[in-house]
């Protein structure tokens, strides 16, 4: 057995992986209904005006407003109505004085008129329309041109696809939208008692958490997943697995970073490419690894679920984002007083998961085997590697997961 | 035309939506790989324990911890290691006074054993350990079961499904979850002039927007949407369009809720089932209508993009999430100074669209009718009905998109 390397601090691995991390170039078309969440590749420019015409804003009468200059209640103007414009449909009357025609929100504007008078405020009979108030110029209408104007730059690249985006490429008229690759991820886990969920455990052996967990971590921070069957402690394996790894971005390993004579993988990394770190003092987390193989990133992650995914969040997530070019994590934080002490590993920096309850953080944190420690929880506190005791009644800002 | 009724407050068609909305209770069985976001509809116990066996938690030596109670680093304990215990791997002797197992982090506890020394603490010459600090007894172990228990509960029915809970569901060697089915939500827009982007534009028409936005916003909010061909105006495509709709959860229709007389579709839904209110005092999005046909909820949105998208997230959103089972919407809320004064329409509750700019909230808002009012902003404030203006410099409590 090898005694552990040294640590360095949170801080330390996390400029390591930033500076070895680099956003993607690839781009890919999809279709405008799958866009949601992924990052825009080329300015968007307007092909044509939005409306494409002159349209009412509300249903009324489209009048010219010198007409109406002097309408009120009690004397109102008489306008003849020459045309109904339904939506959909062009007019094909002109608007001069004393005639008027009406107009469904979201009708083009016939020629002529340059207002329009809401319904609410005229009365008809027959063909004879009384206007009870002055119209303004330009009044209820929509510009030709007045959401987006043709040549306009609608979203740059860059731009991350909300909901309101998407419904501005939807107005050009677009079906599809050309957006940055997602990042992808190899899942690998390792170690000769992991086995895969549905099948049968055999004696010492326990199911695969990281795999699972890892690829949802992936799917919801901008990466696609690509999950490869669980690899054996032998050389052979373990490097022949890396190698198909390498076909992805990022590589994720689990399991295997320890200090234990089988722990080969980090022997098969520094084969291949460099290690560039071994061991951060954070707890849970403390025995990772981080790398690279050619171009790619490759993360040697503990087994341990909770270690595993704790660094997922901490270490991988931010890589993901700025791969796929999304804006940082937005985490909710609540400020609430801790309900029982917590003491904490001096000289690491420790992820410590708590449950809220009746507005209080209750530690929830189990042990770094445990997937319930994350499990039962809704989030987690952090203290610094200083710090060994957070007393009950602490005001602690608990992140949610 | 039919001047508009009367509106009704926002506070007011909340509760009617509320009152006629259920938790959907259809379930179904999908790959825990998909199960990222969906709510568990069964409790989940655990079929054996987790981990299966007692391990050790740390690279090191199984000791009897009697042993070494005298040991410190200048009078070492010697012990003689009997066996290598890898992980995946049941140990064959017994740990007994005098000798010890080597074990690597994960790898079952031999029999006798009740301690580990972790490997930092220990000297190995050949088969002769040498320990140099006392172990406590239950040292560095990770017990049978001491993460779940067989016949533990360990999710409820009703749970969402978070990472770390997927993670839990592995753990218990599960492919597979039962989940409460996402609600079905038809999208039909109507409208002589709307044409479904990609096809040519003909004079008086526009592209469809609300299909594309309230499509993203289902599925943002745990719905299923399915999106119908665009509808013309006349009652038999309508009512044919509708009675499509009805195979699904909710039917969000978006146009014809004005009050224009080809305004046909809320006889359709009057002559099918009911109109439970029919405009909402806000800006935008008063001509908003909301009946029920059978057990189906029907959501009447105005045309307008922005007035449609802003419905769809104060009315739609609670309905989607109440149905899907999941919390309430956690919204992003920053507060901030005003860049510059806003106007509110008088007993309207306005949402109104701002950017943020140099940690300003900068108004955003342009029409309803401009998609642009959305896309270009990064949220928006409220404006209750008897506010009229805003001044600049106000600090405004800015809701994130």
């Amino acid at each position: 057995m090898r005694p552990f390397e040294s640590t360095i601090p949170l801080t330390e691995a996390q400029d390591i992986i930033a500076a070895a991390t680099a956003p993607l170039d690839r781009t890919e078309t999809v279709a405008l209904r799958d866009a949601r969440g992924r990052v825009l590749a080329q300015d968007v420019t307007a092909p044509g005006d939005v409306p494409p015409f002159a349209r009412a804003a509300m249903d009324g009468y489209a009048v010219l407003s010198a007409d109406t200059a002097r309408a009120t209640r009690d004397t109102p103007v008489r306008l003849r109505r020459v045309e109904t414009i339904y939506t959909g449909q062009m007019p094909v009357r002109m608007v001069s004085a004393g005639v008027c025609s009406e107009v469904a929100t979201g009708a083009p504007m016939p020629e002529g008129a340059d207002a329009v008078v809401m319904v609410e405020e005229t009365a008809a009979d027959g063909d004879s329309i009384s206007v009870f108030a002055a119209a303004a110029a330009g009044q209820n209408i929509g510009r030709q041109g007045q959401d987006i104007r043709q040549g306009q730059l609608v979203l740059s690249a860059g731009t991350p696809l909300t909901v309101s985006r998407i419904g501005a490429i939807a107005a050009l008229g677009h079906t599809t939208v050309t957006v940055y690759a997602k990042p992808r991820v190899a899942i690998l886990s390792t170690g000769n008692e992991v086995v895969a969920p549905g099948e049968p455990l055999a004696p010492g052996q326990i199911y695969d958490i990281n795999s699972s967990t890892l690829a949802a971590v992936v799917a919801e921070h901008g990466g696609e997943p690509v999950v490869h069957r669980t690899a054996v402690d032998t050389l052979e394996d373990l490097s022949r697995a890396v190698d198909e790894c390498l076909a992805e971005d990022v590589l994720v390993f689990s399991g295997g970073s320890s200090v234990g004579t089988r722990d080969l993988m980090l022997d098969v990394v520094r084969a291949k490419g460099a290690v560039l770190f071994h061991g951060i003092a954070v707890k849970p987390g403390k025995p990772t690894a981080f790398g690279r193989i050619g171009g790619k990133l490759a993360f040697g992650m503990p087994g341990y679920p909770t270690s595993c995914l704790t660094n997922a969040y901490v270490l991988l997530v931010p890589v993901l984002r700025r791969m796929a070019r999304l804006p940082d994590q937005s985490i909710r934080v609540e400020r609430l007083p801790l309900a029982s002490r917590v003491n904490s590993t001096p000289n690491r920096h420790q992820f410590y998961t708590v449950r809220v309850e009746n507005g209080r953080a209750v530690p929830a944190f189990k042990a770094s085997g445990d997937i319930t420690s994350m499990s039962q929880a809704d989030g987690y506190i952090e203290i610094d590697a200083n710090t060994t005791a957070v007393e009950a009644g602490t005001m602690v800002d608990v992140k949610f997961f």
